[in-house]
């Protein structure tokens, strides 16, 4: 009998015990679940890092697992609070579109989770504790979605550039940096072709299959362990190095 | 059957690997417990950030769960190391006013941990794996507490500043700010009433119910998730913006 | 019955949600253990990092964890994946010194992670989830080290300066900085008689044996939890106010 398992992604830092508060609330409330903490520290407020962060995780996680994402500067608004299904895991957090990644899959469903019928105090500015672990532990104990609101369709998902091809070439964008300060694009890997080259910030670089195919400092691209083109410099930051931001033009050589 | 449940705050950081010797500690002496981080962050030392935190998280957790707390600049000094009971919670640390919110409560006790009885070696510089961790242990597998040492009486209480009535209006102060740079105050939500304003900082601040309520950079006052007056910026840091430090006057207006 | 255990240590961060991953692969493979954080704030690629934070963890837990260690930045190369048996705990991670520590011991024995027979698609970017996590959960669920692999001899192990005698003195260095900024040297605290002194930063120390045993601001030796000389300043950085760094000599006057 494996335990109900509940993870946790939020922007609230650990210092001032609000992650605390939500733990101990979820240890009363299914003492036997299994909590893993994801993340604590998205920059505050920034939806897109959480979403980012969330598409590598989920769906790695057991059928039956509850997400738990609260990245919410909203909340207290008219916002809705969401509980969703999607491949069999569940997750809840805000809508502001969080939880992107788990909305684009076919079959996908939320419920506005009905505030009043938790039957407990809610503060305005602190839904993780009040609101979103209380629904988590509602659905890891079993209790269908349906019983924590009424169907919420059109929930709020975040747009993404598109890549686009130009004759043989594709030009896509930076999407994201990680903490090595490698940067994702929006290029699939699976669009390289053998001798394909990267064009970035004023360089032409080779898609290689590791950071260690090159000498310390030296920039490459690779195919990113989600499938996407990545910009990286071996034992160093991309970002620092080449100046690489969200938005910045990479462009698919492939002629 | 739920499982025993210990949480730890400290000031260790994690990357040193003085918070894995905790927890292998714990492993070791009480593999089914549940081991909650809340956070290993606290600045270096500061014994009240750590009660901060501890306020906000140790009454959310089920009865029977012990609480580890450990910043501890006093270490291996004649400083005495407690185990405490109240609320049906237990908690251990050292007798520096850390463990503050839990003493405040009527029934409150403690004893003086006999590090000799734990028939261990003891680090003087590593009271959390050698001393803390191992009475977290014995409290958790259901040890009475007087079986760790004598009743101490008189722990250290930090002291906090309490608001005052001034005619109509109420004057407190910052107390602490959290990671987001809102500041706590101690000025009681149940004083306040309807169409009162909150001054601090030259500014004069409605009382609203959520962040979303004011425009993207507009201050504001409202009630936080423990009851309190609390300042904030939407989308922004208070403490950066209005200026705001522990001790900042903040007065609310009931006139 | 005590469950398997399972802990983490690597330079990821967890704000990218790459943990969460690793988390995820291990929740799916073996729903019912148990998994420790230790650290994911190794700095970026910091082997040595990693193998002091090891060495004050690893035997603290039960016979039978297993320690996955995942600083790896000659990922995807020919370096090996290892998996390797020493007193009685298991550790996956790179060939490449972060096991340095567990190596070290009589008895140390490890194989070459056979990634092919892993049977899963394998990023070369990220053995952490598609090897590493992999192989722990098959040791944790008790399949034997050499089901992984051929045995590996002679792994990467990190150099240690050795501390020398001059006359009745010692001389050593810093071995590195912790997060309070305490300095560890590789001076044995059993080479501290009563009365030695330690010359540093062109200061001379007493050994004494806990930081309140000299005012808020003093610098002072001691023996560390370690049971080696640590140079620390009370409530303050060492590194900072001494300007220790890694390699700074440290020389015990015995004289």
């Amino acid at each position: 009998m494996t335990p109900p398992r509940i993870t946790l992604l939020t922007d609230f830092g650990t210092r001032d015990g609000f992650v605390g508060a939500m733990k101990g609330v979820i240890a009363a409330a299914l003492p036997g679940a299994a909590v893993d903490d994801v993340a604590h520290d998205i920059p505050p407020g920034d939806i897109r890092a959480a979403a980012g962060a969330l598409e590598r995780y989920w769906l790695r996680y057991p059928v039956g697992t509850v997400h738990v994402v609260v990245v919410d500067p909203g909340v207290g608004t008219t916002r809705a609070a969401l509980a969703c299904s999607a491949s069999d895991r569940l997750l809840v957090g805000p809508d502001n579109g969080a939880l992107t990644p788990a909305l684009a899959v076919a079959g996908a469903r939320c419920v506005r989770i009905d505030v009043g019928a938790l039957r407990r105090p809610v503060s305005p500015t602190f839904h993780g504790r009040d609101v979103f672990a209380p629904a988590a532990c509602a659905l890891a104990a079993g209790q269908p979605l349906e019983s924590l609101g009424a169907p919420f369709v059109d929930p709020v998902r975040l747009g993404s550039p598109k890549p686009s091809r130009v004759g043989e070439d594709a030009l896509g964008e930076v999407l994201a940096l990680d903490g090595f300060g490698n940067a994702t694009t929006n290029l699939p890997g699976t669009w390289v072709r053998p001798g394909c080259r990267v064009a970035v910030a004023g360089l032409r670089l080779p898609v290689l299959s590791a950071y260690g195919d090159v000498a310390s400092g030296e920039p490459l691209a690779l195919i990113d362990s989600e499938g996407r083109v990545e910009i990286a410099v071996r034992d160093r930051s991309a970002a620092d190095r080449l100046g690489l931001v969200a938005g910045t033009a990479v462009r698919l050589l492939r002629g």
